[in-house]
């Protein structure tokens, strides 16, 4: 099974629309990467704060296919995927009463952070891409199964 | 036991100095208002989405004690407390690993929310404001008798 | 000229990494859009709350070419565009000091409020966007002269 | 005069119940405080990006007088005061209008940024204390003098 996240939206989420905020939504997703690192036994406080190696985001895109309101309990899959040595990129299904209502994606670049020069995945973030993606395989084939 | 909500600290609630950013606090001592609401069976979405009566926050106060980073698992400990016909005031106490790292306090008052003029506290806030102050007076009596 | 919006970036706006947190460059889009609306003759208030046609982003990417810091000057440069009778689409330029950090796009389509179907856009949009279209291409007109 | 901030309130500031949610006020202060530090020459990206000396913020709180709407034209009017040697504090008075519809106060404390132990403030923040009471004496003789 690819790795899920259970959120309820916040008060703070929302807007003056009484939805939530747009930009809001790719926070969340990035929520769901920080669960999901930690399940992998990363440490976030060494992983996000003063870091040597970082993992900026270069790019990331969103789309919206239903409002979501405050109490809602989103449940947001993630798949992440290596994209060469230094890159790698997660998709994100989130959705609410099993509805999908918003997709994202961010992409990631290592780099050592006091440089900010490329550099190579570490191993710690190599073995959370390797095990996310068989999750992730395992449950496609089993969906594929399932539907013939 | 006085309702505890417990809460993973985000790399978007830090700021460039490493730390929690001051004023996100404040939202996630909110989170556990909301919490504790839906735990008392109220409709987050109708309580908070465009309602007939709203509890707008007239005043809010925080100490820090101590700095709280990302990956941090905060405990969030509410104790509301009603303040006359129109108001409550909940006061929040919040650790890290059993130390209290931050307090706060919330004051709210009930309005009509198209007029914004002062009303009762309806029957579900009332019901809230009862359980929560016993379920706190008991955790206190129970503190008292230990420490005898 | 197209349209363009000054921001220095907030202590708030950063996360541990030191930089801006990567979803706040889309809330800085949002800002350029709302002050565009502002400047174009259309009140805020009553076209963000509680109006009875609103315009959801349904779409939105981002990439980002450099890290931002606090107290960076942020130059926002706009250029919506029409996408049939109900949808239109910003593009923006995020720069400073005239080196472009990041570019962003937000897709919104225009609904009823209250039923949440789609419907024409209305006239103080439509100009908006005919207004901003033109200022646009005459930039691109005068730059495409100068480097001839 | 006091050092005074304009801030438009932008749709992301505000909530589902269409205003400015409560804990975004004092962000909002936070700013006038980065804005009035570099009004006094102060370099934001080195005071508050990995500094040596920082001001974490103890204590804050605010008092709402009336609910802030999209759109709404801020004036946030500063008032820092020197707190003996290490700490100071501020006063922030927000308008719409020349109505005031919130007034806060956050007080810091001067520490060094890797053992996180307390010191003296440095000249530049010395300075800049001395010269907003200044301002803020200034501004209160001349409103005695006309009220007389």
């Amino acid at each position: 099974m690819p790795f899920t996240y259970n959120r309820s939206v916040r008060f703070q989420d929302t807007d003056a629309a009484g939805v939530v905020y747009f930009a809001n939504i790719l926070g969340i997703c990035h929520e769901a990467y920080e669960e999901s690192l930690e399940a992998a036994g990363i440490n976030l406080k060494t992983f996000f704060s003063n870091p040597s190696v970082a993992f900026p985001i270069v790019h990331a895109n969103v789309d919206f296919f239903r409002p979501v309101f405050c109490g809602d309990k989103l449940v947001v899959c993630l798949m992440p995927q290596k994209l060469g040595g230094e890159k790698f990129e997660i998709a994100y299904e989130i959705s609410v009463s099993e509805v999908i209502v918003a997709k994202a994606i961010t992409r990631h670049v290592c780099i050592d952070a006091n440089s900010r020069t490329k550099q190579e995945l570490p191993v710690e973030i190599a073995n959370w891409l390797e095990t996310n993606r068989r999750d992730t395989e395992e449950a496609e084939r089993r969906k594929a199964r399932e539907t013939m």
